[in-house]
């Protein structure tokens, strides 16, 4: 194999979905969002803010590193232009940066991402003296996993208690930054959003087989399920949100509703893919149904051209 | 969607397969592959010569317009360091660059190589005095279709005969270039090369698949087959080349020859893919067997990224 030249991405791909408090002046996320625009090899997928929850939430992918620094300048510049002093917004918060989440795509592991939430963590504090929590995957115990623990009492009640030993933050001083409070950072999988239909108009059948499949009820690991109906079609619908794609495929799950429906007289009538997925995901079932026995994923030829 | 940048290469991406009369020295086979190399936007995937045959074949892909920029330069090289009239090999060619076929990979069709190739054969003849052919897809009239008719005679005898009207090439006058001689030009659909394993050491149900499975008996229209025998593994074969996975997709090949083999109790144990494959050859088969309702391919989150 013979190389032209190294292109700016890669086909080592982290996504970052960080959740900035304020969402009612467009200037303010406009800075925000060319901070991340602004660092070559990252792309910026999507941008959504909301006035009632005063919060804007950007996605964005690339190359790991890249990625990073991505976060970073717009934690800093978030820092700049948010006051958390005179913040006021529906939805939970502790810092003008609230949380930042990074997903492995392609390529990296949960692993990966869990070291780029640490360095960044250090970063942020080190730099910007904003005190910095781990959450999910980045946890550093059991209880800070879930977000609603770090973020109990929201800013306010936080900067009372940060000095309290079971609130210090992971990375940083036990005191929050004067504008920019605290941040949480962490790690988490892809999430998608997958949703079968049922040759049945009859929702009961639905929301069985969603018990069948989904974790909480003894089903797969990674699948939360609902059973729905789609009123305009007069269907019923399996609808549900896959946390892990690489420990619980979309086609074990699309098997696995298909047996149930079959056991109902049932038939599957299609399935609907929400939003974005990625391509990892769909070769694994192409790899399944076809029963591929041995498929290094440098095959495919578009990863041949964007790999280095 | 928000943008940060534009990348050099796109989701549009067409594969360039020329054939040139030198395998010998490889100085001169690393100054023709250096012409492609220096394209941006292209990426030189291989480069094999052979010694006997005293001929290279380059395999790049990228954009459209940079791969017929490449392809020309390449030409254009190979027309300066190469001379037929001194050219001696096992393989028949008519020209320095002996045949240079487009394929379609990705968000292009076989009509938009046709038109390149035309569009190429046009530049090589107007600006390189070199005549040109067209062929496969992009042929004239049906005889020109196969390469072989109109390389009859080689370079020797189609230097004799160019001047008769039948012979006259499509672009450039029917004169042959004092050293590049002649030069085919056309377009032709991607071709996966796809291998089913059978539960069975019995090669004639191999075979008895390959029959009902092929176009040339009756079967897929896009589908070339050959039953035979995994020595190592004791195992029969369907051994296929597949010339249109659009139109005759990689996942109906499976399922027929599945069936097939269901009709004689035998089971697949596993297939397999030879070199690389399309990205949308995979996704089209993941869409097949999840039974996806309606999944534009910018759901995928690659493809967002590639993307413009």
């Amino acid at each position: 194999m013979q190389e032209v030249r190294a292109g700016p991405m890669k086909t080592r791909i982290v996504e970052c979905v960080p959740n900035f408090s304020e969402g009612r002046r467009p200037e303010v996320v406009r800075e925000i969002a060319d901070a991340v625009r602004n660092v070559s090899g990252v792309r910026l997928l999507d941008q959504s803010s909301d006035v009632n929850h005063n919060r804007t939430v950007l996605t964005f992918v690339g190359e790991p590193m890249a990625v990073k620094d991505a976060a970073f300048k717009a934690i800093s510049r978030a820092a700049e232009l948010i006051d958390m002093e005179k913040h006021e917004g529906e939805h939970p918060r502790i810092g003008a940066t609230d949380v930042v989440p990074f997903v492995p795509v392609s390529g990296v592991t949960i692993d990966d991402c869990v070291e780029l939430a640490k360095a960044l963590g250090q970063e942020v504090a080190d730099r910007l003296h904003i005190p910095v929590y781990l959450y999910e995957e980045a946890a550093t115990c059991e209880d800070r996993r879930n977000l609603a623990n770090i973020r109990r009492g929201e800013y306010e009640g936080l900067k009372k208690e940060i000095s309290l030993p079971e609130r210090h933050p992971d990375f940083g001083r036990p005191v929050m930054h004067p504008t920019a409070g605290a941040t949480v950072i962490g790690a988490r999988n892809y999430l998608v959003a997958y949703n079968i239909n049922l040759g049945t108009s009859d929702i009961s059948i639905a929301k069985k087989i969603a018990r069948r499949v989904r974790a909480s009820s003894g089903g797969l690991m990674y699948v939360k399920a609902l059973g729905i109906m789609l009123e305009d079609r007069n269907v019923a619908q399996v609808s549900m949100n896959l946390t892990n794609f690489q420990k619980t495929p979309i086609h074990v799950v699309f098997n696995l509703v298909k047996a149930e429906a079959e056991r109902y007289g049932v038939s599957i009538i299609g399935s609907e893919i929400i939003g974005l997925i990625p391509m990892d995901a769909l070769l694994d079932a192409a790899e399944h149904y076809l029963r591929l026995e041995d498929f290094p994923r440098k095959q495919v030829l578009e990863a041949r051209i964007w790999d280095e």
